[in-house]
């Protein structure tokens, strides 16, 4: 038992996260966030709109195999059609079928809406709500309702805006979501609108709040309509949804439970949020943005010298809380403004005893300023620092020696797809390898051509998949001749990593992060296999 | 005039954002900025620490030739070292000599940093405040004084925080600016602390707002502060930054002014948050989150059915503001409609006869659809948005038609700057030319030859000099077989340009980005020459 005064979480990931651009899931996918968001503890999993397709429906039937711990699955649906009795609205029997003990309903409460988009008079509207709730009711569901455009319709009619929530109520509904549909309500507005809500219903019912991030807001009206008196919240866990995002429940949840003293999940689950978010992340095909509050790879990386020197004598010092409260981890980005103790830290890594006195230490120290003199950035390139660490270390050899590679590249291209040919000669294991591929530009015509002759030696290269390849002119005034910084980032299929090369020819460059990818790879699996720094 | 509430609007882009990961400058990329913001008309732009790095002492110089319509540049510093008087400190020398009206100097104000990271007695920071203040004021400098950490400072210790602020108010600082340094506070804590700021000290100076967004609350506390007394607002125009980032301008400022009655930039000037959004993500080679409110390419896009076709009946149904005000256009993402009004806004600089229905203006969009398809995106190419325009309205001729260019490229490279040969055959008004180049790299051998050829017809082309030269590969799944993004600008001497490739060879789109700032150069020299459009 707990004293915080608890808050109920809905996350509509599966839902109305699922508006989102470039967002579609599969049966299985949605099963797989539903396991990841009951570990996480949320309340409520709004699950589809099994009337609106059929694989929201076979999802229902999936579904209720599944053991939750934490969680209970919603079915959302809207109110009756205005010329049908509810018995007759083949949505909402499809809704009753997906056999949930929660349902969400949404109405219209703004009467722009009501007249000008459904085509329906007030009074039909009030009618449709009311009959719709009562009707689930007496088939033993438990009612969300979720208010559309209310905070709009409380602006411009509050009367009506209210009228239609009493018929919520009167139809037995357990919660008055209030819905921001637009996304354009300050800060105040959502109080007071709130507020109003909470001292009509709030004795009868739990009042909810549903925001979108149009003006940026999202999180913070949220966390306004729980201090106002809210205490059901809706978001997606990662705030993805149609236009700029449904409101952000990580941040949200984080917010509410560590710095408002709400509970939303249970409080040891709180460590899960950044793996859980990871993973949804995964499940969803997007990368999870690096800047996300709590949760990003970045929301505890420190990059300004002064930032990190203070950080490290006292976290307290530059950090809001302990990134180990949410399952995510302090980060010291390589840069040029950073001081030595952010590259200690990293060094420790590979050997606890290395201080910032150590000679070793020193040395990486001049070599990484030496290196950034150059172009190179090491915050996006962690494994070619790693390859650098253990370069200056003595603790790397190398898999193989270049003796040329030769690149040509015209146009009209050959044929469709290629353009480029190249040709490598190494020596690999004290063998004499002569390869030649042809690409889509240079570059990939030499990454072929490297890859022909490592694979014979390494078959872990043929799992090598690059994700990702960035060029950046680092000097612009001497445009094609200048400084190039090549990054590229590899995976593969289970961990992912980052690379870079400078010089002033981008296939020079795009050589020097390919070989650091390649040997990050073979270094990786040497050490899993001997399980021991090699 | 206009009676709305003026706010102050300082970006930080240049000094805060940079810190962000993977962020680095040129000076030129400094000087494009400033150009943006200004035009934008932003009140200060915070363009560095001249005492830091000689970089950005470069950028003053430099900045000093600029004749900005809207914004002031300002230098930024801290309180002079606790053992040094303010004349032996280099770094507040340094900051006097980027020689600008407004310095922006930042002390501590919690207690705690006082004494465990500065290592001074609480009275010498006071004094270091007043001192430092004081001091650049005799200097004729305009101080604005961010108070580090105030938030925090304020919690724990708010008389001590109150005081340091005093100290810089007696100093003669015309701003506070309170710095939510930690990005931890949550709304009500912001609201208290800025009303107690602005009762105190309001009457006597400025009070400012400095937000991160580690609670995802940044925009918020912006708006916030603002109701609380705050009239100047300190971030950055697209939210980057360390960790999660500064406080977003762009959505601050339409929130303000579009939502709360404000005024932050000249009116008529929103219409270009937007454009100017767009070009600082070019310059900075970032992606513009499509997701980011008023600006990103989703912001205003539609996906599910229902919403569409009550968009379409009534935008105010679904939509806060109309997305022309700030420059953006409505999506429709199953149908791709897209608005045409940005396009017949520039077809009417060739044409002031051509509107939303002329043909020529269907098949301008048609071609930007497709091309946008491909990967260009002309925001950040105008010169080959305009060769594009051009083309499809008759009203350009090709200066030289290419037979084929041959490049090759090897390591070791056969000199110390020679890494690449190229060979083009060209017609030119009817001559047949073949010349060879070498260069380091491909891309600049194949310009060397390039102008080779060129120069014998047209003696301008010796004058173009290409300022920077960017590369983004735009899918990243295919990785070095990728479409490629390759953005140019040029300069003459006198006027900049930038133009755009795009193909699956870096070699091949950096060949069209070339072509187009040739033929842009020589178009404009012969519009200039017959002083009409050709």
């Amino acid at each position: 038992m707990t004293d915080k005064k608890k808050i109920s979480i809905l996350d509509s990931t599966l839902r109305d996260g699922s508006q989102g651009e470039g967002i579609s899931y599969s049966v299985q996918d949605k099963i797989n966030i539903v396991l990841a968001l009951d570990e996480l503890g949320v309340t409520f999993i709004e699950a589809g709109n099994p009337g609106s397709n059929p694989k929201d429906m076979e999802f229902f039937i999936e579904a209720k195999k599944l053991q939750l711990k934490n969680s209970k699955i919603v079915a959302f649906g809207s109110t009756r059609r205005r010329d049908l009795s509810c018995a007759e609205d083949v949505n909402l029997q499809s809704l009753l079928s997906a056999d949930t003990e929660y349902v969400c309903i949404f109405g219209k409460t703004w009467d722009f809406q009501v007249t000008d988009i459904l085509h329906a008079t007030l009074d039909e509207n009030i009618e449709m709500i009311r009959d719709t709730v009562a009707y689930l009711k007496s088939k033993d569901k438990k009612v969300i309702f979720d208010a559309e455009h209310f905070f709009t319709g409380y602006k411009v009619n509050p009367e009506y805006a209210l009228k239609s929530l009493e018929a919520a109520v009167e139809g037995g509904a357990v919660c008055l979501s209030l819905c921001e549909t637009k996304g354009g309500a300050m800060p105040s507005e959502c109080k007071n609108a709130v507020e109003a809500v909470a001292s009509r219903f709030g004795s009868k019912v739990e009042v909810g709040i549903h925001t979108h991030n149009d003006c940026g807001l999202a999180v913070a009206n949220s966390l306004i309509a729980v201090e106002a008196g809210a205490s059901h919240v809706q978001g997606v866990l990662l705030g993805f949804g149609e236009r700029t995002g449904n409101a952000n429940l990580s941040t949200i949840i984080a917010d509410l439970q560590l710095k408002l003293g709400f509970e939303c999940v249970p409080q040891e689950n709180m460590k899960l949020l950044t793996p859980i978010c990871k993973r949804i992340a995964e499940i969803t095909n997007i990368a999870l943005e690096p800047g996300m509050p709590f949760v990003g790879s970045s929301a505890f990386a420190h990059k300004a010298g002064m930032h990190i020197d203070a950080v490290i004598k006292n976290p307290f010092a530059y950090e809001h809380i302990e990134p180990e409260t949410v399952g995510n981890e302090r980060v010291f980005l390589m840069s040029e403004v950073a001081g030595k103790s952010m590259i200690v830290e990293k060094v420790q890594k590979f050997d606890k005893s290395l201080t910032k006195n150590s000679p070793v230490v020193a040395e990486i120290v001049k070599r990484v300023k030496d290196l950034e003199h150059e172009g190179y950035q090491f915050e996006g390139a962690d494994a070619s620092f790693e390859i650098l660490v253990r370069k200056t270390m003595g603790k790397y050899q190398p898999f193989f020696n270049l003796h040329y590679y030769k690149t040509s590249g015209e146009f009209p291209r050959f044929s469709d797809d290629q353009s480029a040919f190249a040709q490598v000669k190494l020596d690999v294991e004290g063998t004499s390898v002569i390869t030649a591929g042809e690409g889509d530009g240079p570059v990939n015509a030499m990454d072929t051509a490297l890859r022909k002759a490592l694979v014979q030696f390494y078959p872990a290269v043929a799992k090598i998949h690059l994700t990702d390849y960035k060029v950046r002119v680092l000097d612009g005034k001497e445009a094609t001749a200048s400084a190039v910084r090549v990054l590229i980032e590899s995976s593969d299929g289970e961990n992912s990593w980052s690379t870079m090369g400078v010089a002033s020819d981008v296939i020079e460059a795009s050589y020097i992060a390919l070989v650091d990818s390649f040997e990050y790879k073979l270094i990786k699996d040497l050490e899993r296999k001997y399980s021991r720094i090699i």
